[in-house]
């Protein structure tokens, strides 16, 4: 794998600081050659940027970009566990999804895609994971999204 | 454990071609001594046999038949991620199970052990797995179920 | 890791008999330096303490803590597998928390805090996890809240 960091560069992320937990709880917990990341929610500048149920408050597009930003967010949170050195992270094993969405709405992959798309961008083929995605019906904080996590590191 | 794939003749069960995933993911991620399968769809013959919520567009029995079809669709995603080994699955250890529920329907376990039911048909003992079941008001392709699985392997 | 037996007796809790699945799983699993176990409900004494979504049904005090009771079925579950050994834990690892929600009810972090801060309380910074907390429009048996984890072990 090419330096992350520099591939994070070139697709013109910046990682935030990563954000605090909202409760109870850490952000990541390694054990053995695996990274937990708790579920994370699309803060940009510590604004949710899409709140409320697919589609009738946030489309299709934007709930791909709020799946992203959970994804730039979990890859801050990972930056911070490994000591700075994202080179650690061996591949994405697991994304779980959670859209939150309106009674049957069924285009869950579609928003999804905007965190594994981000993931295989930043990591090539060792970014393609394992995923479940899901609707619910309310989500903390009314975000439109969260997503959790599971790296494999060195 | 003896002939997984003679235990699925008995059964009668023939492993279908794994169904692609519907977006930006992989079926199945090895790690160690675990295998990932991803959320996994009632599909048979390339359709959905269960669409909309229980139970008021299927019935609870309908949703264990479709829970089944996950766990088939699964194993032949195992199936394909073990070179056609099945033999080398040492247990079942979690299933993770989605039922899209009208609000309030209460019977997720009696859905879910469509697919319980199965493994433990499939692989005896060692087919006796955690479980969480849950329901949701929205599925991906508005399937009535869906399964994600945790297999230990040799 | 101080006595975790003792731990509790500080707490005032009792560990209860595990709960029997309410369908066909097990409890927990073992794999490696992991203990599993299964999506566990608000039972205290046999009953539910909690129904129903939040805040309509069960305010989110009353689902902290049936949250709260959901940990303590977990330990005796884990108890139960570990051969009535809790010192085995070295560590809470991930929680998953779904919380029946009214549409848009959108603190289930509130909730989520009774198991996680429960888990603080017994193992102190080891109790420290990741968590995925959702809101869904349905659960097994009505329950409030449902809440499943992964423990790493000696």
């Amino acid at each position: 794998m090419s330096s992350i960091t520099n591939r994070l560069s070139d697709l013109g992320i910046q990682l935030p600081d990563p954000p605090a937990p909202v409760a109870s709880y850490v952000p990541a917990r390694v054990t053995g050659n695996h990274l937990f990341v708790s579920g994370q929610l699309p803060f940009m500048d510590g604004q949710l940027i899409a709140t409320g149920p697919i589609p009738s408050s946030t489309t299709i597009e934007e709930g791909g970009i709020a799946a992203r930003a959970c994804g730039v967010n979990a890859l801050a949170v990972a930056n911070d566990a490994l000591g700075q050195d994202l080179n650690r992270i061996r591949s994405v094993l697991r994304v779980g999804v959670f859209v939150q969405s309106d009674g049957r709405f069924d285009a869950q992959p579609k928003v999804a895609n905007g965190v594994s798309d981000l993931m295989i961008a930043v990591f090539g083929d060792a970014g393609r994971h394992v995923r479940a995605a899901v609707g619910v019906n309310a989500l903390p904080l009314d975000a439109s999204v969260e997503v959790e996590f599971l790296f494999e590191i060195d």
